[in-house]
């Protein structure tokens, strides 16, 4: 077996000061001890979601979060809007229609960013609007402070799925008066799968008061009023929370500006290594979007059977497409515990998997070399 | 700060070969590693629910499995029955009225053990009767095997809750002709908490087919489909498969039968010590109940005061009451990674704060005296 390096947006991986985390003897749940690591932790999440407001957690997947705010926030028959652009932007609509919900679509093409007016002028009378921040499938990471301004006049609340985006990249939760947002452990968190998290707006709140929709184990009143007193309502994953911590103290040492730096460099660094290659970015071509860099492959070359040979020749763990992109493009991740020799290592071998499938690059070794450049910060202009 | 010794009724310890497991690093739950991973891990699973059946994973706590087995299995307005006699037979309840249900009730004292005459009884009609395998409030192991017995007349599913009991004490999912069984990974199974699992019977899949109960994340087709293709629909908790993998391992090197023998021993050797000690048990006085020990503490003596003194001065976590039982009784855990020293360290410590408290054991140092002789297999009579 090759040494493994997993480059893909999520999961992503777990540094030594987390695993070490996890590692220690299980604490009990309902222990002072577990109360202070979950006050500690509630805390620093809150920083990093950029709210003062309530941030819940929950043992489950981003899904269940997303989940969590359609029950906790709608009743049947309500008028709400899916704004999308992907695959995750269709987990909304996914979600609603399995809740007897029949939403209103906003669809564009995937690749798009989400035009915030087009999305607005949808919303009139709408309880809720549904959109994704970093829409991982396609790379775009979509403007959802302009649809939050956009937005304001119909009144409608604004939930944001976050999960691949929260402090990956800015994302200002209560100065740009976002009601919901959903996010997961295990992208630019650094954590293992298998926690989530929703932060809820006042005005949320008062749609949580209203709300009809089932919920038992995801219900966040239920979450509120354990939170309140220190724990939670069923057995949280305990080792998960204290990871999570770690992560959160290791964010918080770096700063959450220098981390959305971080990875736009990460993010610029690699296009420009992938124009050195001969290829096509799929997603934009700027420093919009800083999580995913998803590149077209060439002509007559299958993403899948690159994906394959990246990963089982050589170790490197990319993603491929998905949906109608399966096969067509080839996606690096720029979240959680990574750095620049992380995306030379990705150019590096994506170069050489290629090469090994018949294509030839106009200058070898030209993707790292011009990565390097960028990290040396000599590569911005002329490119 | 004392050495911590968990001896809870879960989550319990978690033996070093799965924290390594956990600790390795994080492999993509898309990758040929994962998939291998899961499949074993499934196999395992299924040997340790003692079926050939489907058995589904979730991430979630226990309640997460809990409310997919009211979701899958029931339509609005069907007929359902709980039998509770404890804090956990209540949980049922509270799931179904979240959802809408109007189920009807078979309560019995707290620290009963469930009559299986009398929920037959109650059954006719109903589409699924839901009950606890081992009740953790009060220390039962409810009689599931005499209850599907009695229930095959009346044609109901029968739902179990094993989230405290499975792996620790026999469950015969199949040869018992059980429909849905519940479990976490927190308790027998000696992971950290975080996984769910429910089995699915022949009869139970019909059910699901025609539930209209809404569901998205915990859907068991949805799990089904993804697990029959390798994977899993949503991320899993990655690490917390690696340590169950590992978990399942050891369980398997032990053998069940042997487990059962073990837990079933350490519960005789804590109630003859607790006998030794002056005090009444407040669950049976009997072979039908290894997973939990509950005493009742003596007269003026708060439990909770005794928890939070073996807590804090001696860091042996036991467990205190809930419910109306709090503050009357103190729960000794018999699953999971535990063994005689454990049982011999929760009765010593039980003893030196209940002197402290002011209590006068009849003879100092009989409780843990008499669970060394029971284990040397020489207390077995007159005791």
């Amino acid at each position: 077996m090759p040494r493994t390096y997993l480059i893909t947006p999520g999961p992503t991986p777990v540094p030594p000061e987390v695993a070490e985390a996890m590692a220690r003897p299980l604490i009990h749940h309902r222990s002072p001890d577990f109360k202070v690591l979950l006050a500690e932790t509630l805390e620093r999440l809150r920083r990093a979601f950029l709210t003062d407001g309530d941030v819940l957690m929950f043992a489950g997947s981003g899904t269940s979060a997303m989940e969590s705010a359609v029950t906790n926030v709608l009743c049947p028959g309500d008028q709400v809007l899916v704004a999308s652009a992907g695959n995750f932007g269709e987990r909304w609509r996914k979600i609603l229609l399995a809740y007897g919900l029949e939403p209103r679509y906003h669809g564009q093409e995937w690749g798009e960013r989400l035009d915030p007016a087009a999305i607005a002028a949808q919303a009139d009378g709408c309880v809720a609007v549904y959109v994704t921040h970093s829409e991982t499938s396609t790379g775009v990471v979509h403007d959802v402070r302009s649809i939050a301004e956009a937005l304001r006049p119909t009144g409608a609340a604004l939930v944001v799925d976050a999960v691949s985006s929260l402090g990956g990249v800015e994302l200002q939760t209560a100065e740009w008066g976002i009601d919901v947002v959903v996010s997961g452990s295990q992208k630019a968190l650094m954590t293992p799968p298998g926690l989530a998290f929703a932060s809820v707006s006042e005005r949320a709140w008062s749609l949580a008061e209203r709300a009809t929709l089932p919920r038992f184990s995801l219900d966040w009143k239920t979450a509120r009023d354990a939170q309140a007193g220190g724990g939670t309502p069923f057995t949280p994953p305990i080792t998960l929370v204290a990871g999570l911590n770690a992560a959160l103290g290791m964010i918080e040492a770096e700063g959450v500006d220098a981390i959305w730096a971080r990875n736009r460099d990460l993010a610029r660094a690699t296009r420009a290594g992938v124009r050195a290659l001969g290829l096509e970015l799929f997603s934009p071509d700027d420093d919009s979007s800083s999580m995913v860099t998803a590149v077209l492959m060439p002509d007559g070359i299958d993403g899948q059977r690159v994906y394959g040979l990246l990963r089982d020749r050589f170790g490197v763990v990319l993603a491929g497409g998905q949906g109608p992109l399966r096969g067509r493009i080839i996606r690096i991740g720029h979240m959680g515990y990574m750095n620049q020799f992380d995306i030379i290592t990705a150019l590096s071998a994506l170069e050489l998997a290629l090469i090994e499938l018949g294509y030839s690059p106009p200058s070898p070794g030209a993707g790292a070399a011009r990565a390097v450049e960028a990290f040396a910060g000599v590569g911005a202009a002329g490119d």
